[in-house]
C-alpha cells in the first residue's frame, strides 16, 4: 500500500484519520473533495465528525463551513449532518442528512452553478479556506497528486488552502493515472483561452502540482467510494427517452444537427441513463460526450463502439460497473477525460461546442420557466448542480421529468414555477412521458398552448387551460398573462391537502 | 454621395426606398440591422410599413417576423408597430409602439438574450430569414460592407439571408472604417477559441464580406441615428454609483480587485452613466470595457485618458456626444472597437477576462432574484437584453435601481419577484440608493435579512420584514421560507389600488 506514496516528506506525514482530523478546528473554512460520491475523502471527515460530537458533548462550539465538488457521500455530508458540524454548506448536496439540517435551518447552503464555485473559491469570495482534504490515488516523488474517480473541485481547493489533508485510496485503481486532465485556468486578468475544440482534447498534465510545505497530514484508506445502484428503466423514462431521440432524428434531417450529434451532456439519474440507453439502439456512431459524471449508459456506449470520446468531471457509476472501471481503467482512459468541474462545466466550452444538454427538473410551468431545486417554494431538494452551466450555453437545451409525482398528487407542470432555476429565456424543450414540446421561437403566449397539449398529465389539463382562461381574463397585458392571485393555486393546494388536484 | 458605392454591381442597384420595400412580403422573416438606436435601416422600414398599411386597407393581409440586433428606433420598430405590421420580433425592443403591440397580444415576442440571437438565427431555429436590411457606412469594390454606428446581428443576418437590402447612410462618418471588428464564431462542430484575452483585441476584418449575388436592393439615406439625450444625473443615481464605487475600493482594498479593476460591462442608462461620471473622479487609470454600448461617459473617460478601451457592439450616445463621435471617429476607433453581438456579449469571453458589471432592474426580492423584464408579472417593459449574457458570467454582477418608483407606489424590492430574468445564484450584489447588499457566499435566509436592511425603502421595510416573518411560520422548510399566499401581496395590492403600500 505504501508504496503508492512516493515522496519521502509526505510519506513522514502518514497519521490516522484520527490524528489527521485534529488539524480542523471550530470555524474552519474546508474544501473536499468529491462529486456524485466520487473521489471523496472517506475516513478524515468521520473523525471530524467524532471531534465534533465530543465537542458538543462538552458544550462547545464545532461548526466549520463546508466547501465540495458536489455531492459527496453518508461518510462526509453525512456524517457532519448527523453530528450538526455545518455551519455553511457550497455547492450541490444531495444526502438525506445533510438536506434536512438545510431545510431545519439548521446549515446555510449556497447553491452557486457548480462552474462557478471554484473560481470564486479562489477569488476569495466566500473567505479564507483553512484546509483542504483531497482523495488520490498515489502520490508521486515530486508530491504532486494523482486523484481518483473525480476532479471537482480539488484543484481550486488545493490552492487555496493554508494547510493540505491528503487521503491515499488504494481501492481505487492506479490506472486512473492519465485519465485525468489538471489545467489551471487562473484567475482573471490572467486567464487565457482554454484551447479545446473537442471533448476528447487534452491540454494539461495528469497530476495535480501542490505545495508540499501544505501538506499536514496522509492517511491511507482503501474504502470505496458510494455507487449507488440505478434502478431498472420504467416505462416513463424510457417514453421520455424515445421523445427525445425522435427529436433528435428530426433535426438531423432538418440540417439543424451534424449525422452523429453533438457532444451529449446528461444530468444523473434514470431517464439520462434510459437516453443512453435508446442512443445504443440508435443508428448514431461515433457520439461524444462533454458532461459532468460518467454514467453506466456512457460505458456501454463505449463498450459498443459508439461513444468515441465522454469528457466529465467524475464517475457516478453503479457497484457493477465501478467494478468494470477500476479493472479496465487502463483501457478506458483512452475514451474518458476527467477535468475539474470549472473546465468540465465551463460555459465558454459548452457554447463552443454547441452541446445537446438533457437535465431533470421538479417542476415547470405553462411559459417555460423551469424549476431544479424547490418543493413548493421553500424545500431544497438538492440544488442547481451543473444545470445552469450547460443550458444556458446549450445548442439544445432540453428538460425532463415524469409529468407526475406521487401517483398523480403532484402536476410537474404547474400555471407558475415555485422557484426559477432557468428562465423561460434558457428552455428550449420540455419533455415528459406526455410528449415534447419545443419551445424555440415561441412567445410566451404560444408556449403555453404546446406547454399543456404536449406535456401535461390528462388529469391536470383542464385546470391548467383553466389558468390560461382565467389569467388571460384578469390582466389587459397578454405577453405573459399571469392571475398573481391564482398562479400558486396548484401549489397551495399541495400544501394544504397533500394534493394539486382540483378541489372536489 | 455616390462614391461610398464603389462596387459597380450593387451600384447598378441603387433605387428608391419604395422600390426596396417592394421585395419584401407577407409572411416574410426580415433581419435588420440595428443595436439601441444606432445603425439601423432608416429608410426601407417607412417604406414597408407605407406597403403595410396600403395592404391592409385592401383588406390584404400583410405582417413579417422581425428580427433585429436590439431596440431600433421610431423609423423602424416604431413605423413597423403603427402599421401593425409585426406578426413575431425578437429580440429586444423599447419601441412605445411596438411593446403595446407585445402587451395588446397583437405582436408575438421572444425574449431571447442577445448573445444566443444571432446563433440561433443561422443555426435555423426560427426558420428560413428571406430579407437581411442592413446599414453601411460605404460598399467597398469588392462588395464588402464597412457597417455604421453599431454591428449587432448584421453579420449572421447578411449570412441567413435569401435577399439583401443595404442602406448606405452618409450621415454615418466614413472614418468608422476601422473602428469594426468582424469576426465569424461560425456554428459547431466547427467553432475554435475565440482568441480574444483584452477588450480591445482585434482579431477579424473591417468590413463585411457578402454574397453581392443576394444583394437585390440599395439605397441612399443621410438620415440620423435615434440617439436620445440623457438625463441630467439625479440624486439616486449618484448615490447608487457612489456605493458601488465605494465597493470597488474596498475590493481593491480586499485584494480581489486589480488596482485598475477589471473591465467594466454597464447597461444603458442614467445610473450606468452616473458610475462612469463617478469614475471620471476616481482615482482609477487604465481602466478597460466590454460591453455592449458605447455611452457618453465612456467617451469622457476617454477624453479624460482614464479609460484606454472599450469594446461594444453598438454606440449609445446623446445628438452632442454623437456629432463628436463623427467629427472624431479617425480618433476614436483607435480606443473602440465595435464587434458583432456574439462577440461584444460572449459567455466565454465574459468569464474569460472576468467582468464587473452592472444591469437595472424591475425588482429584486428579498432572496435575491431579479426582475429586469415584466411589471406584475404580465406586462412587458423591455426584454432582458444582454444583462443575462454578462450576469451569468461576471466576476462580479450588479444590478441597480431607485428603491422606489410612482413616487413611493412601487417598492423595488418586494417578497417575491413577478418574474425571474436573473435567479439567485447569478446576483452577487443589488444596490438601491439605500445602499448596498453583498450576497455572496450568503444562504438566502440571510440574504433576506440584508436586502431588506440595505436596499429598501424605509417606508417598505416593516412590510417586507412582516412578510419575512410570516414566511418563516408559513412554513417548517427554512431554506427559502415563503408563504405562497401572500408572496405577491405587494404586486396584487399595486394591481388593485394602483400602489404596493400596505392598507392602512
Amino acid at each position: 500500500m505504501s508504496d503508492r506514496i512516493a515522496h519521502a516528506g509526505l510519506k513522514s506525514k502518514v497519521m490516522t484519520a484520527q490524528e489527521a482530523a485534529q488539524f480542523i478546528n471550530h470555524g474552519d473554512m474546508v474544501g473536499f473533495a468529491g462529486f456524485t460520491g466520487a473521489g471523496y475523502p472517506k475516513v478524515v471527515p468521520p473523525a471530524l465528525a467524532e471531534r465534533m460530537e465530543a465537542a458538543h458533548e462538552r458544550g462547545d462550539e464545532f461548526k466549520i463551513k463546508v466547501l465540495t465538488g458536489a455531492s459527496t457521500a453518508p461518510e462526509l455530508d453525512g456524517a457532519l449532518a448527523k453530528a450538526n458540524g455545518v455551519e455553511w454548506r457550497m455547492p450541490y448536496q444531495s444526502d438525506p442528512g445533510m438536506r434536512n439540517r438545510i431545510n431545519a435551518g439548521d446549515s446555510y447552503y449556497s447553491d452557486i452553478h457548480l462552474s462557478h464555485s471554484g473560481p470564486m473559491t479562489e477569488q476569495g469570495f466566500f473567505g479564507k479556506v483553512n484546509v483542504a482534504v483531497v482523495e488520490a490515488v498515489r502520490i508521486k516523488s515530486d508530491g504532486s497528486l494523482i486523484l481518483s474517480s473525480s476532479v471537482g473541485n480539488s484543484v481550486s481547493y488545493l490552492n487555496a488552502a493554508e494547510r493540505i489533508i491528503i487521503e491515499v485510496n488504494s481501492w481505487q485503481s492506479e490506472d486512473l493515472e492519465g485519465m485525468h486532465d489538471i489545467y489551471n485556468v487562473g484567475l482573471p486578468p490572467y486567464r487565457k483561452e482554454i484551447p479545446i475544440l473537442n471533448p476528447g482534447d487534452r491540454i494539461g498534465s495528469t497530476g495535480v502540482a501542490i505545495d508540499v510545505d501544505k501538506v499536514v497530514a496522509v492517511v491511507e484508506t482503501n474504502a470505496e467510494d458510494r455507487n449507488s445502484a440505478f434502478k431498472p428503466l420504467d416505462d416513463d423514462s424510457k417514453a421520455i427517452a424515445g421523445y427525445l431521440l425522435d427529436f433528435l432524428d428530426s433535426e438531423v434531417k432538418a440540417g439543424r444537427l451534424p449525422e452523429n450529434l453533438l457532444p451529449m451532456q446528461s444530468g444523473v439519474g434514470n431517464i439520462p441513463n434510459a437516453v443512453l440507453a435508446g442512443l445504443l439502439d440508435s443508428k448514431y456512431e461515433n457520439l461524444t460526450s462533454f458532461t459532468e459524471v460518467i454514467q453506466d449508459g456512457m460505458v456501454d456506449l463505449m463498450d459498443a463502439g459508439k461513444l468515441a470520446v465522454a469528457s466529465g468531471t467524475a464517475f457516478s457509476l453503479s457497484p457493477e460497473y465501478a467494478a468494470r472501471m477500476n479493472d479496465n481503467a487502463a483501457d478506458y482512459r483512452e475514451k474518458i477525460v476527467l477535468r475539474p468541474q470549472d473546465i468540465s462545466n465551463n460555459p465558454g466550452l459548452v457554447r463552443r461546442m454547441g452541446l445537446i444538454t438533457t437535465n431533470g427538473m421538479i417542476e415547470a410551468d405553462i411559459y417555460g420557466n423551469v424549476n431544479s431545486t424547490h418543493v413548493a417554494g421553500s424545500r431544497m431538494m438538492n440544488g442547481i448542480g451543473g444545470s445552469g452551466d450547460f443550458t444556458r450555453n446549450a445548442y439544445i437545451s432540453t428538460f425532463v421529468s415524469p409529468s407526475i409525482a406521487k401517483g398523480g398528487d403532484i402536476s410537474a407542470i404547474v400555471p407558475m414555477v415555485s422557484h426559477v432555476d432557468h428562465t423561460e429565456h434558457d428552455v428550449m424543450v420540455i419533455i415528459t412521458e406526455q410528449g415534447l414540446a419545443d419551445l424555440r421561437g415561441l412567445a410566451p403566449r404560444q408556449r403555453s398552448r404546446v406547454v399543456i397539449e404536449k406535456c401535461a398529465h390528462p388529469m391536470y389539463k383542464e385546470a391548467l387551460l383553466e389558468y390560461v382562461e382565467r389569467a388571460e381574463k384578469a390582466t389587459p397585458f397578454m405577453h405573459t398573462p399571469h392571475d398573481l392571485g391564482a398562479s400558486y393555486d396548484f401549489h397551495r393546494r399541495f400544501l394544504a391537502n397533500g394534493s394539486m388536484k382540483p378541489e372536489a
